[in-house]
């Protein structure tokens, strides 16, 4: 599969990752640079993410490649003005020829871990920053924002619905997906299941309704074109009133929907109208600005409601809209020497060296600690290592994953958490440490302000 | 140009949007509907839009086209199983053959006002609901935000420099562009230069100076390839520290940035070193987490700043950052005669016909009121009608309009706004107003409970 943004996926990015690759280029910058991509602060009430956008990242590296009109916009561009004639040569050849280490989708992670490692010539490590930040920072928002919607339903089924209120086409599309790997049912998403075999939903909207002369007009029609267990919208009009019609229908619904009004109170009126039809497996499935502190309410009241139909709120992450990973330099080599690199901006510190993190389980399944180490240190003993190779000079070596199996990836390592991980209103704990080496690396660049290698 | 999502983008909708096509298709439905695509609610503080996405919307009408395979995929769909094969045959030729009328990108409006009205075969005017509000709801929501950045900065220039933190690398496209209409003066998204010729900007990241031994070597080596006014990240270790260094250069450097710490205190600071060295034309950037609020604040103190980089807070409306846009069905044509048409669901009420709007101007050029009223009403003397025709019969009428101008049009616009719309807590009053016909008809639908044509 081709990227996002297609043939114009290589200039989607910030136009100071190309002012650098110029200066890094002519200055006959041979070094390679290791970024590391982490996250600095957590979402609001969040103490775990769930990471996704992983395979976007890796076709947008496999399929890189600036065209000719990208480079002769370039060399027209004001800024570029003194910059070499070879450089603009150098760019029409690109390709990706690094290292890259990651994650797999699904897995769950913390403050200052590193989801993906890019390690290459300092050109190219530069110019897929915006890129794979913008890819990984969202799928990891929305896949953590779903492992929260699917938390608060207890087992009851979360389909997503957000398209329409994403930001654009391509982020409803990409909202779909890590929805499903933070544990969603489906989503309403057609070109989700078309692209990455999610399973897809849909009945009707209110226009359906609304276009004919009343509401059994409009689901008696619906039951001609749909007549195997047809799902009907009950609340264009009048919930209640809805719901004796849809039961008057002569055939079992699979599901009936409400939009509006107090869930609570409705649902139990709709339940009860269904059971006195005697459409005891009828679901009810509700929608409509849910997110999941009202579905975490509706369960503790034990509303009688099957689905829910997730969207705004999901597709956004509505209460906390942005990640804050960030694309850290953490080492270079430079004839043939390895210097470690931090910034110490306030409150902008980063953690020097290329990464490895070691995850211990305790007897019971849950995670212990993750080990924060220098990637050629000792492994604690029964500790899983979180980053795999990825890419090798260039080439993917890993196979993409289906969907289904991130999704299982994504609920295994959700049930791994502690309880108190998972707590609505976030934890201020963290199982990360820091390994003795790494921090006394750490300590003696932060002092040194950086600067010293 | 092509549509987002390429030629996928007409599977980029709700799966609802097909199961209600098939069965208008399948109940021979001949009726062409009109939805008109409104905002019910503000987004947090806001109490004005500005409109934007029009140009994307007309893209994906002009390109709509489902392929043999999208076909396929949904013949196969297991919620498809009883619809005919003429359906799959009629999707396999669909293209868009309705009429369009929209508000010009850059215009204020308010709630409740149409700013794209589709009237068409209700099969196809169904199908493009998804699309349509996803790219409407987002470029809206982000030129809205922008306005707001760009009126706390009284005359400074804002650049827009949130792609790594958009929903996506499409959304940090449409950000940027979005963002540009709303009045910034740039974007950091080079692609967004080459495709909307937006003016581009960037200089250097912080891992352009760790990756050297000093700052001052990086900043060396930066104005070799960069002679003319280069511009200094100078917060990398210590801001302070930075601008003593960046004034050391032997070049007069056409901007400093500073990304972390008291923005307000280091301004000062770092104007002081700057004027002292003779640099008084050398600007003053500042980044990192700003937001229109911080802003306001940073001006009421007189900070020196002379340019502001917006990154996650406008790419995302962080605030607020979905808009309630929806798509709904006002009337249809059936057999000749208009039936106007209305929702009732709790709190979600919607006004019944095709409308045109009509807005009227004080003497000093204040927007005073808009009329919002039928179509075929008489205009107000002196109104300015806000909705223009797009397209007549699928083929569009209108020309492309160029970037610059519709930035133009939105900022006479705002200019336009009574003072207390501009407040950025917003305001309780709204300009707009029904006409007494239209009034009448939708208090006698809404009586009805909608179902009485």
């Amino acid at each position: 599969m081709s990227s996002f943004l297609g043939s114009d996926a290589a200039l989607a990015t910030d136009l100071y990752e190309l002012t650098m690759a110029a200066a890094y280029f002519d200055n006959d910058e041979k070094a390679d640079a290791s970024f590391e991509l982490f996250v600095r602060r957590f979402p609001k009430n969040r103490s775990y993410l769930v990471a996704a956008g992983l395979e976007q990242a890796v076709e947008y590296l496999t399929n890189l490649h600036f065209s000719k009109e990208h480079v002769e916009f370039l060399r027209k561009h004001p800024s570029f003005k003194n910059v070499s004639k070879s450089f603009f040569e150098y760019l029409l050849d690109l390709k990706f020829t690094g290292d890259v280490w990651a994650m797999p989708e699904g897995t769950v992670f913390f403050i200052n871990e590193p989801i993906i490692r890019v390690t290459a010539p300092i050109v190219q490590a530069q110019i897929v920053e915006t890129y794979l930040l913008s890819v990984m920072n969202f799928e990891t928002l929305i896949a953590t924002k779903a492992a929260r919607v699917v938390q608060s339903a207890k087992g009851r089924g979360i389909v997503e619905f957000g398209s329409r209120r994403a930001h654009g086409p391509e982020a409803g599309l990409l909202a779909s997906r890590a929805s499903y790997i933070g544990g969603c049912i489906g989503t309403s998403n057609t070109l989700a299941g078309y692209l990455f075999g999610i399973p897809t939903y849909g009945t009707m909207a209110h226009s359906f309704i609304m276009s004919y002369d009343s509401e059994e007009d409009a689901f008696k029609r619906f039951c001609k074109v749909f007549p195997n267990n047809p799902s009907f919208l009950i609340d264009t009009y009048d919930t209640v009133q809805g719901a004796k019609k849809a039961v008057s229908m002569n055939v079992a619904p699979s599901l009936v929907r409400l939009d509006s009004g107090d869930r609570y109170e409705l649902s139990v009126k709709v339940r009860k109208i269904l059971d006195d039809a005697g459409f005891k497996n009828t679901r009810v499935f509700v929608s409509g600005d849910l997110n999941e502190y009202i579905i975490q309410d509706l369960m503790s009241r034990d509303a009688p409601i099957d689905t829910f139909g997730v969207g705004t709120e999901l597709a956004t992450s509505r209460d906390d809209p942005a990640l804050s990973g960030i694309y850290k330099l953490v080492s270079l080599e430079r004839n043939g020497k390895t210097i470690y690199r931090v910034k110490t901006s306030t409150d902008k510190r980063t953690i020097p060296g290329v990464k490895q993190i070691y995850r211990t389980y305790s007897e019971s399944g849950e995670i212990q600690e993750d080990l924060l180490a220098l990637q050629d240190e000792e492994s604690p003993p029964n500790a899983e290592r979180l980053m795999t190779q990825v890419f090798n000079h260039g080439s993917r070596i890993s196979e993409p994953v289906e969907i289904s199996r991130i999704q299982e990836r994504g609920r295994r390592q959700v049930a791994s958490l502690p309880l108190k991980y998972k707590a609505l209103e976030g934890s201020e704990e963290s199982p990360v440490r820091l390994s003795p080496k790494l921090q006394k690396l750490a300590n003696s660049l932060w002092a040194s302000h950086g600067e010293v290698d």
